[in-house]
C-alpha cells in the first residue's frame, strides 16, 4: 500500500467546510492510522478569496476557479458550498473524472440525486451524504443497518433546527412568529433569506432523501405535501398547548398502500411524545421497524463540528471500502394521503366579527357530522374569538359554511397520537368533553 | 463461493432465542441475499426439551447436551442462555473449535470479556455482542463509528428497563417500591428474582461493556459505585419532583483524570432533561463526543424482537466481514469520583422524632458550611418530617451530627444538571431560596 497522502479537494470553506478542516486537523492521527496514509487538503474553492475565515488555510490552496480543483488530481472532493447551481455541474464533472464525492447538500440530492447516483455508479465512484440529513446524528448509517434485518414502515422527525428554534421561542417567550424569526436571525440560527427553512423546503429535501434510502423511492418534490411555519400564529400554538399538544414542524416519510407518502407540516404532538421534547435547534428522527420497534435519535442537526463529524466519517469510511454500486433512486407518483378517514385533526377557528356564540358554532359542527374529541375557546382583549378543536370528519364544506354563516377563518393541522391516546379519543366518538371557556389571553 | 448454508447453533431458546428464530425465518430472503447463502439452524440447546415454546422447532434440532452442539459442525453460535456458568465454559469450548460467537449476555461479558476476547483473537474467531447493551438500540455500532472521528468523554443512560418501569410506576401511580415491583413481576417486566435488575448489577454490566468499548478500559466491577433502586422511598421521588427533578437509575461511564469512572445510582435529573422523559421499560443512551456534541438514542432496551434484531444483525455483519482482531479490554483500578468538589447533591433528611424544627435543621447545615440551592419540607399525617435539599459540601460529619443532634436519617443522591442550570445554582452560592413548607403528603 502506498503512503502517498489522500488528496482531498473542498468546494466551499464556510461553516461546514471550516469545520471539516478543523476536524481533519484535530483527528489527523486517528485518520491516518485508519486509512494507512495521511489526508491532505490540496485545493479549496471559495467565492471570495479575501474573506476572513475561522480556520487558517494556506493561501496557495485557495482558489476561485473550479477548473483548478478539477485538474489538481484529487482522490475525493467534499462539496460543502450549497445550492444547486453550480454545485450540480461541478459534482458531475468531478464524478466523470473518477473522483469520489462527499456532500452535505440536501437540496442538490433531492433535486438531482437520481441522476448523480446513476452517474456515480457508471463511473464507479462513491457518493456519500450522511451530513445532508440531521447533521451529526448518524441516521443514514443506522437506517442502512436496520434495513438489513427490518422492514421499515416510517421515518419521521424534526429535521430542521431553525424552525424548531423559532417554534420553541414562540412558545416559551410568547413571541409572535416574526419576532422569533428575527431573534433566530440575530443569533445565527436563521439566514437572511429564511425561506428554505420556514417554508419547509429544507425539511422536505431531507425527508425525500430518507424516503429514497429507506423505500428506494420517493414522490417528486412538487407532489409532496409541504407546509412551513411562516403562517403560524401564537394563538394556534397556545390553543394546541391547552389541548395537550405541542406544534412541531414534522417531516414524515411513510410507506402506505398507494406508495410512499412524504409530508412536511406543522403538526400537533401530544406533550409527552418524545418528539415534543425536542427543544431549540436540535433535531430528532424516529424510525419504526417491524423487528426493532420504535427508535428515536436526537442531537445537533447542524452546526460546524457536528456536521463536519458526519462529513469526515463519510470520507474515511468511503476510502476504506471497495466500490459497490449505490442502490438506484427513483421517483414515483404517489398517494398524498391527505385527510385519511378516521384520523383526528386540529381545527383552528378564528373570527373577529363574532357572528354567533361558540356554542352555536360547535353545535353547527356537531350537526354537520364532525366528531369533536376536545375543545378550547378563547376571547382576547380585542374581541377575537379563537376556537381550537380536535376533530374528525371536518371537510372543505364545513370550512366554506363557517366562513359564510359565521365569518370564521379556518385552519387545519394534522395531529399525531400515540397509540393509546388515539384509542381513547376514538372511543369517545362524537361526544363533546372539556367545555371550559377561557376569557382573556 | 459455496451455496452451502451457514450453520447456526443456538444456546437457549427462551425469550431472545425464540425471537432470533422468528427473525431469521421472517427475514430469510433478505438474509440469504446478503450473505450469498441461506442460514440454517442446526442445533438448539435447552434445559427442558418438553417445554412449550412460542416458536415451532423441529424436534431433532433440540438437545439438552452441549456436546451435540459442539460436534455438529456449526459456523457460528448464538449464546442466549444467560448466566455465567455454564455459558462461559460453553463459549470457550466453541471459540476453541473455531466457531464465531454472537451473545446477548452482558453478565458473561462483564465478568469474563477480557479473557474471551483474548481467546477469540487467538483463534481468529469473532465475538459480537450488540444485543448485550440496550437491546434494539444499535448503540455499540454507533459508538464504534463515532470513535473514529471523535474523542468520547462520557456514555451514560438508562440501561435497565425493569427498574425504569418500576420508577415510572412509583411516580405515576404513587406506588411504594414493593408494590411497583410486584406489578412489574406480574406484567413480565421483572423476574421472580429481581435482584440483578433492582440492585443495579444489570445496568453496571452494561456500562462496563460501554466503558471497555469506548475507553478501552474499565474498573473491576467490584470497584464501581453501584446502588440500586431497592431502598428508594416514594417520599424521595416526590420531594425530588417538587424540587424540579426526576429520579432515574442512571448508569455512567466517564473518562476522568484519574481514569475511567463507572457508576450506577438513582440520580436526580432535571425534569426537562431528555433522559428524564424516558418512561416505562424503554432505554436511552446519551453520548458526548468532542466533535459530534451530545447525542441521545432511545428505544426498546429489551424484549423478544428488538433484542433479536440486534443478534441477527450481528450475525449477518460478522459473516460478511473478514476477521480482524477485537481490541483488547483491560481492567484498571480507578478513581471512584465520589463527591467531586463543587457538585450538587440531593440530600434527603427524614425524622419521626421531630427533635428540632426544619428551620433549626437548615440553619445547622448552613452554619456547618453546606451550600443549599433549593429545599422542600414536608410533614405527613404520621408526623414524619421529610426535608429535601439540593446541597453542596454535605459530608459524613454532617450526617453523623444530624443523627446525633436531631435523630435524623440521611440519604444522599447525585444530581445531574444541564450546563445552564448548574451555573444558576452555582452562582447562588450559599444563599437559600424556595422556603415554601408543604404540610400534608
Ligand atoms: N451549516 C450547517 O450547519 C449545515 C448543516 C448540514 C448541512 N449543511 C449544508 O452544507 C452546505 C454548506 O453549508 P454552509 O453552512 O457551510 O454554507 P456557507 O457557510 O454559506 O459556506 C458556503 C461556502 O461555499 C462557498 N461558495 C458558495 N457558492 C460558491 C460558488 N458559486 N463558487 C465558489 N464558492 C462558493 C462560499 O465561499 P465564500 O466563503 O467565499 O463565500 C463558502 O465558503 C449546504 O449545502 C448546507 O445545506 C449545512
Ligand atoms: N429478555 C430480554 O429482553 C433480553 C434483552 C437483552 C439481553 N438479554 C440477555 O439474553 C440472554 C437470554 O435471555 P432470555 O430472556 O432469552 O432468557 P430465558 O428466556 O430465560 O431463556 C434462556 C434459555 O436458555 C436455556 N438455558 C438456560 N440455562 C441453560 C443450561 N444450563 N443448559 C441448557 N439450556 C439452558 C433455557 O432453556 P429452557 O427453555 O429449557 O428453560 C432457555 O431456553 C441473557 O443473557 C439475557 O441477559 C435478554
Amino acid at each position: 500500500m502506498s503512503t502517498e497522502a489522500v488528496k482531498v479537494g473542498l468546494l466551499g470553506v464556510g461553516t461546514v467546510g471550516g469545520g471539516v478542516l478543523k476536524t481533519i486537523r484535530l483527528q489527523q492521527q486517528k485518520l491516518s492510522e485508519r486509512l494507512g496514509r495521511p489526508v491532505e487538503i490540496v485545493k479549496a474553492l471559495v467565492r471570495d478569496p479575501g474573506k476572513k475565515r475561522t480556520v487558517e488555510l494556506d493561501h496557495d490552496l485557495i482558489t476561485t476557479r473550479f477548473e483548478e480543483v478539477l485538474k489538481s488530481d484529487v482522490d475525493i472532493v467534499v462539496e460543502v458550498m450549497g445550492g444547486v447551481e453550480p454545485a450540480y455541474e461541478y459534482v458531475r464533472a468531478l464524478i466523470e473524472k473518477g473522483c469520489h464525492i462527499v456532500t452535505a447538500n440536501k437540496e442538490l440530492l433531492a433535486r438531482h440525486g437520481t441522476e448523480l447516483i446513476q452517474l456515480a455508479n457508471r463511473h464507479q465512484v462513491q457518493l456519500a451524504y450522511e451530513a445532508s440529513v440531521a447533521g451529526g446524528i448518524p441516521i443514514l448509517g443506522v437506517l442502512r443497518q436496520f434495513l438489513r434485518t427490518n422492514d421499515i414502515s416510517s421515518v419521521s422527525g424534526i429535521l430542521n433546527g431553525t424552525t424548531n428554534f423559532i417554534l420553541t421561542q414562540m412558545e416559551q417567550a410568547k413571541l409572535p412568529y416574526h419576532e422569533a424569526l428575527k431573534q433566530a436571525q440575530e443569533l445565527g440560527y436563521a439566514e437572511a433569506d429564511p425561506s428554505s427553512d420556514v417554508e419547509g423546503w429544507d425539511a422536505l429535501y431531507k425527508s425525500y432523501i430518507l424516503a429514497q434510502l429507506v423505500f428506494g423511492e420517493a414522490l417528486p418534490l412538487n407532489q409532496a405535501r409541504r407546509r412551513g411555519i411562516d403562517s403560524l400564529h401564537l394563538g394556534q400554538l397556545t390553543l394546541a398547548h391547552e389541548l395537550g399538544y405541542r406544534i412541531k414542524l414534522l417531516a414524515q416519510a411513510t410507506k402506505a398502500e398507494g406508495g410512499v407518502q412524504l409530508s412536511v407540516s406543522p403538526t400537533l404532538l401530544p406533550l409527552d411524545h418524545p418528539l415534543a421534547q425536542v427543544q431549540g435547534a436540535d433535531n430528532a428522527v424516529q424510525v419504526s421497524g417491524n423487528i426493532v420497534g420504535d427508535l428515536l435519535f436526537m442531537g445537533k442537526g447542524a452546526g460546524e463540528l457536528p456536521t463536519a463529524s458526519a462529513v469526515v466519517e463519510d470520507l474515511a469510511y468511503l476510502l476504506t471500502q471497495r466500490f459497490s454500486p449505490h442502490p438506484l433512486w427513483r421517483e414515483r407518483q404517489g398517494n398524498h394521503g391527505v385527510g385519511k378517514e378516521g384520523t383526528w385533526s386540529f381545527v383552528y377557528l378564528e373570527s373577529t366579527g363574532l357572528q354567533g356564540t361558540p356554542e352555536q358554532i360547535l353545535h353547527f359542527l356537531n350537526l354537520g357530522g364532525v366528531s369533536i374529541a376536545k375543545q378550547r375557546i378563547q376571547y382576547d382583549w380585542a374581541n377575537v374569538l379563537r376556537i381550537g378543536v380536535i376533530a374528525r370528519g371536518f371537510t372543505d364544506e364545513h370550512r366554506a359554511a363557517l366562513q359564510r354563516d359565521f365569518g370564521i377563518q379556518t385552519d387545519v393541522f394534522p395531529v399525531i397520537s400515540r397509540g393509546e391516546e388515539q384509542d381513547i379519543l376514538g372511543a369517545k366518538g362524537r361526544e363533546v368533553d372539556g367545555k371550559e371557556i377561557h376569557f382573556g389571553y
